[in-house]
C-alpha cells in the first residue's frame, strides 16, 4: 500500500469514528435525558411521536424535487455512477414514485408497506399517509459508497396540470412536506426546455417555505442550447423564480448538465463544469451540514420537551388534593395565559418558546390533570445541562475536526477528458 | 444621381407625405370636430387644456431612464453619431437635468423657461412642474436625419438613495410620469455593474405601471463582463424585475453595449450585435407605432368630450326657466349617478366611458348650471362621424402604406468591422 493511500485510508476511519461518535453522542443524550421527559409528561400525544434510533442515525438526505423528466433520476444514476433497482430514464413520466435511494452491502428493493415497519430504516412515520401513498414508495438499496454517507430520494414529476393531480390519491404536497423537513439538501430541478412552473409546483414551493436555506436550483441540460438561449432561459427562470420566491437575496440556480452524455453544445463548458463543480461540493459536505442541523432539532426538540413538561408538572401541582377537582380543572384551562407567563417569568424562558396557547386548552381537555405527573427536578436538571453545558458544541466540534467530505463525489470524464 | 438614389429619394417623400398628411388629418380633426365641443362644454375645467398643434405633431418620442453613468446619454450619443449641445458623459453623475434631443437644421440650447412658452415646442404643459424643475430642463435642438422622424428624451439618473432625492425641489416621479404618457417608446438602462433598483427607481418603475407595452429594459456594458458574468447578471436583473413588474409575461431584456468604444469580452459578440439590430428596430419603426397610438389617444379623447358635453348638456337641460333654481341643481348633484346611467342607456355607452361621479359632483358646485350650453346635436353628430365612421382607420392606413422606418438608424461599425 502506497503512503498516500494509506494515509487516505486512515483518514477515512477518523472520518468514519467521527460520524459515529457524533451520532452516538446524540442518541445517547437523547434516550436517557430527552425521551424520559417527554415519556412521563406525554410529550408525543401534544407534539410528535418519540425519535427512533433510525431518525437520529439517518444519513444526510438529499431530496430532488421537479417536473417530469427533467432528469431527476438520471442525476442519481451520474453521480453514483451506476444504474440502480428501481430506477427507469425516460423521455415520459417514469419515476411514479417516491424512492430513497440507500446504501447497502446487496443491491435490493424494499416496498413501502415493509419499509415502514422496518425500524432501522428513518421511516416509519410515513404510515400516517395510508395505502395510497405506500403503494408508491419503495426503498432501493444500493451498493455504492457514495451511499454509506448519503440518502437520495427520488420523486415523481411534479405535474404541470392540475387535472393531472386529481389521478394521486394522496396529497403530493403533504408528503412533500415530510421530506422536506427531513432533506439536508434539496434540489429543485428545471430543465432548458421545461421551466412552466404549474400549480403543483406552485404548491410544493409554498411547502419549501422557511428551508430556503437548504433549497439549491439546478437548471439541467444546459448544453441543449447555445449559450446566447441559455441566458434568455436562465434569464426566465430568474424571473419566475422572483415572482414565486418570497426571499429578498438571489437565489443561486446551478447551470448544470448532469448526465452521462457529451455535451451538446460546448460554448459553455467551462461554466458547466464550474457549476458542477459547486454542486459536487454541496454534496461532498452534507456530512458536516447534517450533523449541525441534527444538533441544532435536538436542542429545538429539547426545549420544548422542557416547556411542555413544565406546564404538565404545574398544572399537576395546582391541582387541590379532596375536593372540586373539575372546577379547579376548568379554572386552570381559563387561566392557561396566565400560567404561561408565569412559568416564562420564573424560568426566564421567552415567549416564543412556547407553544399555541389555544391548541393546549383544547387538547387538556381530554384530561384528568390530578394523573399527570409532577415536578421532576432530576430529569429538568439534566435537560438543562443540555441546553446550557458544553454538550451540544462538543458533539460538533469532535465532528468537524474529522474529515467530512465524500471523497467519492467526483467530477465527471466528460470535463476530464478536456479540460 | 444614380437610379438607386433617386428611388430612395422617392420613397423618402412618399415617407413624408405619409407622415405629413396623417398628421395633418388628425389636426383638422381635432380643430374642427373636437376643440369646437371641448370649448363650448367647458372641457379644460374638468378634464385636460386643449392639444396645441405641437402637441399633435409632437415627433415620437423615446424617454431614457435609468440610475446615472449607466450610459443613458451615450446611447443618444452613439444613435445620433455625433455629439450634441449639453451632452455630457461621464462616471459620475453628470446629466442633471431632463433634456429633449430634437432635431433643427441649427444646433442649439434653449432652455426650460423658454422651451415651455414655445408653442411650437410640445413641452408647454411643464409649465405646470414650476421654476424648479424648469431650472433642470432643457431642449438641445441637433442637425441629425434621425431627428426629424424622432424626439429623444434623456433624464437625470434615477437616485441610489432615499437621502439624496431630498436634494430635489420637484417630484421626479410626477414629471417622470409626464414623460412617461407622452412617450412612444421607454428604455429602462440598468449596466451590469449597477443593477439595484433603488426605492426611487421604484418608485419611478410604479410610474411605468400600465406602459409595459411600450417598455425596453436594457442592460447595458454587457461587453464589460465575460459570458459565465453575464449570465448570472442577467439572471439577476430578471430575478429583481419579476419580483418588481407586476405583469406575468417574462419581460425582453436587450443585452448590449451602446457606445463607440470596442467589445472588451468578444465571447457574446454575435449575441450583443442581433440584441442590438433588435434594439434598433424598435427605434426604426417609431413612426408607424407612433401614429397609430396617436389617433388611438384621439379617439379616447374624442370618446370623453363626447361623454362630458352629454353630461353638461343634460344638467342645463334639466334647469327650470324661472324660479327654484338653486334647488333643482342641489337636486341634479345628488342624483348624478342616475343621471349618469340614463345617458348611458339612451346613447348606448358603456359605464367606464364615464368619468368620476365623485368627481364630477365636487366641481360641479362651482358652476350656476343655467349658463351651460345646451346640446348642439350638429357637433355630436360631428363627434360619432369620428367615433364610428372610418375617417380614423383611414389615417393609419393611409400613413402605413408609406415607407415608414427611421433608414438612417443603422448597426454600428465596430460590428461591421468583424462580422
Amino acid at each position: 500500500m502506497s503512503k498516500s493511500n494509506k494515509k487516505k485510508l486512515v483518514a477515512e476511519e477518523i472520518e468514519n469514528k467521527n460520524y459515529s461518535k457524533a451520532v452516538d453522542n446524540l442518541k445517547k443524550i437523547y434516550n436517557k435525558i430527552i425521551l424520559p421527559v417527554e415519556k412521563i409528561y406525554l410529550f408525543e400525544e401534544f407534539h410528535s411521536p418519540p425519535l427512533t434510533n433510525a431518525d437520529i442515525v439517518a444519513k444526510p438526505s438529499v431530496l430532488v424535487l421537479g417536473q417530469y423528466s427533467v432528469g431527476k433520476t438520471s442525476f442519481i444514476k451520474y453521480i453514483l455512477d451506476r444504474e440502480f433497482p428501481g430506477c427507469h430514464i425516460g423521455p415520459e413520466p417514469t419515476t411514479d414514485s417516491f424512492m430513497a435511494i440507500t446504501g447497502n452491502k446487496k443491491d435490493r428493493i424494499i416496498p413501502g408497506f415493509a419499509a415502514v415497519v422496518s425500524t432501522d430504516l428513518p421511516f416509519t412515520t410515513l404510515n400516517k399517509f395510508g395505502r395510497a401513498f405506500l403503494n408508491k414508495f419503495k426503498v432501493s438499496q444500493v451498493n455504492s459508497p457514495i451511499l454509506d454517507n448519503i440518502t437520495f430520494i427520488d420523486t415523481p414529476g411534479v405535474l404541470s396540470g392540475e387535472k393531472q393531480s386529481i389521478g394521486r390519491s394522496y396529497s403530493f404536497p403533504e408528503v412533500v412536506k415530510w421530506f422536506v423537513e427531513r432533506a439536508d439538501l434539496i434540489l429543485l430541478f428545471f430543465d432548458v426546455h421545461k421551466l412552466d412552473i404549474s400549480d403543483e409546483f406552485k404548491s410544493v414551493i409554498n411547502v419549501l417555505k422557511g428551508h430556503e436555506e437548504k433549497m439549491r436550483v439546478v437548471l439541467n441540460k444546459s448544453d441543449e442550447v447555445n449559450v446566447q438561449h441559455l441566458i434568455r432561459v436562465h434569464g426566465s427562470l430568474m424571473w419566475s423564480l422572483g415572482k414565486i420566491l418570497n426571499i429578498s437575496e438571489v437565489i443561486r440556480v446551478y447551470i448544470c448538465s448532469l448526465c452521462d452524455e457529451e455535451l451538446r453544445y460546448k460554448d459553455c463548458e467551462q461554466l458547466l463544469k464550474s457549476e458542477e463543480e459547486h454542486l459536487l461540493n454541496d454534496l461532498r459536505i452534507l456530512p458536516t451540514n447534517a450533523i449541525d442541523r441534527k444538533v441544532n432539532e435536538m436542542v429545538k426538540r429539547a426545549k420544548l420537551v422542557k416547556v411542555h413538561g413544565l406546564i404538565i408538572s404545574r398544572l399537576r401541582e395546582e391541582m387541590p388534593y379532596m375536593k372540586n377537582k373539575e372546577s379547579k380543572q376548568r379554572q386552570l384551562i381559563n387561566t392557561l395565559p396566565e400560567i404561561f407567563e408565569e412559568l416564562q417569568k420564573q424560568y426566564g424562558l421567552a415567549k416564543n418558546d412556547f407553544p399555541d396557547v389555544k391548541e393546549y386548552q383544547k387538547k387538556l381537555n381530554n384530561y384528568k390533570f390530578d394523573e399527570f405527573n409532577k415536578y421532576n427536578k432530576k430529569l429538568f436538571s439534566a435537560i438543562d445541562r443540555i441546553l446550557t453545558s458544553e454538550d451540544m458544541k462538543n458533539i460538533m466540534d469532535d465532528f468537524q475536526q474529522g474529515i467530512t467530505e465524500i471523497s467519492e463525489i467526483k467530477i465527471k470524464s466528460k470535463y476530464l477528458a478536456k479540460l
